[in-house]
């Protein structure tokens, strides 16, 4: 198939990656960052444009990978009237494209994604569009880089972008205040590589309530007590320390 | 070596498989949960013994892994002023022994255990003795299990466990609220399976500050919001949202 991405972030990067091995044909990349586009374009084998006023007719979809902000700020193209427009965006409608085109929908990884990774080959992808035969082409075009893809509408597919920002984001960032409190009382934060791999391993299997271990889940208030006293000089972390704590003291 | 287990929880029953494999005899596995200790016993051909006051003497090494409550009120036995005597807890200091035994000190795994999990193979095992000869007989025990055997002292132990709950039991417990969050909502859970996998896989690698990606890291307030409306069913994790947000935000 002919594609147009427009954006040359993490999701346009690895995106158009995918779809370039799938054999699709890039047409064109198009954004305002100019080394990123070119560098982009130039690994797509897809021409580079700088202004969306250029945007190539002709295309069969176009993948605006842009930031929610971004999307909400589209103008109109006639180029793009006849093209399928859809959008990577957990939390945005598919009807953000109504006033540019006749035919939209969403075409949404349920994975995290930065440039240079190799997110593999089990991404969910979380499709919706504004007709039967746009759901059918989406479909298509999302089946040549993925076993995973499911139909889900703009309501649903929020929820589970919200779900998606708790398990990764929040986890993430809790793996961020770990190795900061290591990197300052100078522990060997690579000692907590197989604890961290084996988490995610036995989470993603089934109700993780059930492997919920640790100090807070059996009541051990000496060893909470303790570590909220070595986290005394790290505020932002004991606060989390103790939110999360009452949390699972409530759960279990 | 010639071993007694005292407990028989997740931490004695995982142990205890992994010692008995490497070829140690264990004596007795030592306990007041009769069951427990009858199948844990069997499974290791040892004695079952269910009073302390009748723990073997003769044993190399004494393993307790019990609650860091039980550590602190261990009665003397004249059986085991002679071996060494080892917790399991993170932040229990290895003096803990000093009334009951001559040699003593810690064999903390730096792992999540349950019962019937295989651990995998490369756990770090954290040790300490009170003797430089008793941290070579621990070292040379926990060294038949892993290759990954470091000493550290009491203080340096009790923050790696300290950060050793905040990558287990708290990321596990933000998946467990996304489950519950999934299963209200009649989402597919096991859409995030991926997401999990690679989130930790990315964290073990290097500083995951780096890796962070959501609204937050991009200050967009716009899906903050709705993500928080779609979480006014939910106090407790709309809360966490909100904490977990606000120190993203201020890492950034």
């Amino acid at each position: 198939m002919k594609l147009v991405i427009i954006g040359s972030g993490n999701v346009a990067n690895v995106l158009g990656r995918m779809l370039f091995a799938a054999g699709h044909e890039i047409m064109q990349v198009v954004g305002r960052n100019q080394e990123a586009v070119q560098v982009l374009a130039n690994s797509l084998q897809a021409d580079a444009c700088f202004d969306q006023s250029e945007i190539a007719g002709g295309a069969d979809l176009y993948l605006f990978a842009l930031s929610d902000a971004a999307l909400y700020q589209l103008d109109e193209q006639p180029g793009l009237k006849n093209g399928i427009c859809v959008h990577t965006a957990g939390s945005v409608p598919a009807t953000v494209f109504s006033r540019i085109s006749r035919s939209f929908g969403v075409l949404y990884p349920l994975q995290t994604m930065k440039k240079g990774d190799d997110p593999g080959q089990d991404i969910p992808f979380l499709i919706n569009g504004n007709t039967h035969d746009v759901i059918q082409i989406i479909s298509r075009v999302a089946s040549t880089i993925s076993s995973s893809v499911k139909v889900l509408d703009d309501d649903r597919r929020a929820k589970i972008h919200l779900a998606a920002a708790i398990v990764n984001n929040f986890s993430n960032h809790l793996f961020a205040l770990a190795y900061d409190f290591c990197e300052s009382e100078e522990l060997d934060y690579s000692l907590l590589g197989p604890l961290i791999s084996l988490t995610a391993k036995l989470a993603g299997q089934g109700d993780p309530a059930l492997l919920q271990t640790g100090p807070a889940a059996r009541k051990d208030f000496i060893t909470m007590e303790k570590h909220e006293k070595l986290l005394s000089d790290y505020p932002v972390l004991k606060k989390i320390y103790q939110v999360m704590s009452e949390s699972i003291i409530s759960r279990n």
